[in-house]
């Protein structure tokens, strides 16, 4: 196996795409979520995100970082003037509308109209969710915050309502999301089912890595 | 299947270990890499990272989650003395490694010994590669960033060398991460592979979900 090797010069010099395309692959394989938001014109948008991360667990807080708001941006606007979302695991059954919902629809256009998803709705949040997802969280906007390098931005949001399949929360508070059908992504565009090795125990200095019991996995 | 709604005030009242395996669910599926960084002592440091982001690619930005700053934490402090890291993927063949390197080793201890991987060193950073990754970005610390609402800390630097088996780099700079054997992760000790189901063509609204051509792939 021979190795490639860049440098930031070489960077600079590659194509546009190409270099969007290597960039995008190096943090690894990403989260796939469908984000909801409703407009103040009552419009339920869709787009998919894979860029999520926890921030915290009490309370618990998620963030999505979004590309620089130099453009229309319907789902980050939403969640600016409504405060509200939902994020909702994408599964291998609706990979290609997931995907299909990141096109440039007219913002009258209901994302969920033009792909085929169902927009549903609780108490907890004005957002919809999508039924068609197993793995549904509602969130409050709590803060935005700008990454000044190059305007991209980090919404946190608080979650008030999580809703999951019984079936797969484990003794611990384990998700098998795997078990969910959960799908992972990779770059901007690729999309991966897993399979799970293992889950080890939390680490311990003089003991060598150990496998939780079954029932946790 | 029956659907578990859990609310602000459920999760409030859930015990720590249980909510924080819960919340850290549910982002979905993560990154999984290595952090080498070397202290002033020039001890090797290891550890592992489930939330890397890409922050941009012009210049090619990638940022790490750190918990708050309230206790020793290597990796953190090595990266704010030095200013130079390492990001390393994660493969199949060594996830057990990667996991024991998250065990409370003493500051002299360098866990690329603990727990027996090779540390690699190139011209581009001080920081040391893991020889056992297919997959190494050498960066240079940019910026940290303090998320106010609990204390964590975005660290984000810039890569400076990328390298990667010439093998899974496609025509269009897509890097085939699966083919290199990198793994995924849930939660925080749970390690899944994954196996490819489609890469798709950039979504118009007037036109269908299309997979890219096979050898793009």
């Amino acid at each position: 196996m021979t190795e490639k090797r860049i440098n930031a010069a070489d960077l600079q010099q590659l194509p546009s795409r190409y270099r969007a395309n290597l960039c995008n692959s190096l943090p690894g394989f990403k989260s796939l979520v469908l984000v909801g938001t409703r407009s103040s014109a009552e419009v339920n948008n869709l787009a998919p995100f894979s860029q999520v991360i926890h921030i915290g667990s009490n309370p618990s807080l998620m963030a999505i970082l979004f590309r620089p708001h130099t453009v229309r941006r319907d789902t980050l606007e939403n969640i600016l003037s409504e405060k509200q979302f939902t994020i909702n695991h994408v599964q291998a059954s609706f990979y290609e509308k997931a995907h299909q919902s990141a096109a440039k629809y007219e913002a009258h256009q209901s994302e969920f109209e033009t792909v085929g998803l169902t927009p549903e709705f609780t108490e907890a949040v004005t957002a919809p969710y999508v039924q068609e997802s197993s793995i549904k969280i509602g969130l409050e906007w709590v803060e935005t915050m700008e990454i000044a390098l190059n305007n991209t931005l980090l919404v946190i949001g608080k979650a008030v309502e999580i809703r999951v399949p019984t079936e797969i929360i484990k003794e611990d508070g384990y998700l098998d999301i795997e078990a969910a059908n959960t799908i992972t992504s990779s770059n901007l565009d690729a999309y991966h089912t897993t399979q799970k090795i293992d889950r080890l125990k939390y680490p311990q200095p003089d003991q060598p890595p150990t496998s939780l019991p079954k029932n946790l996995f």
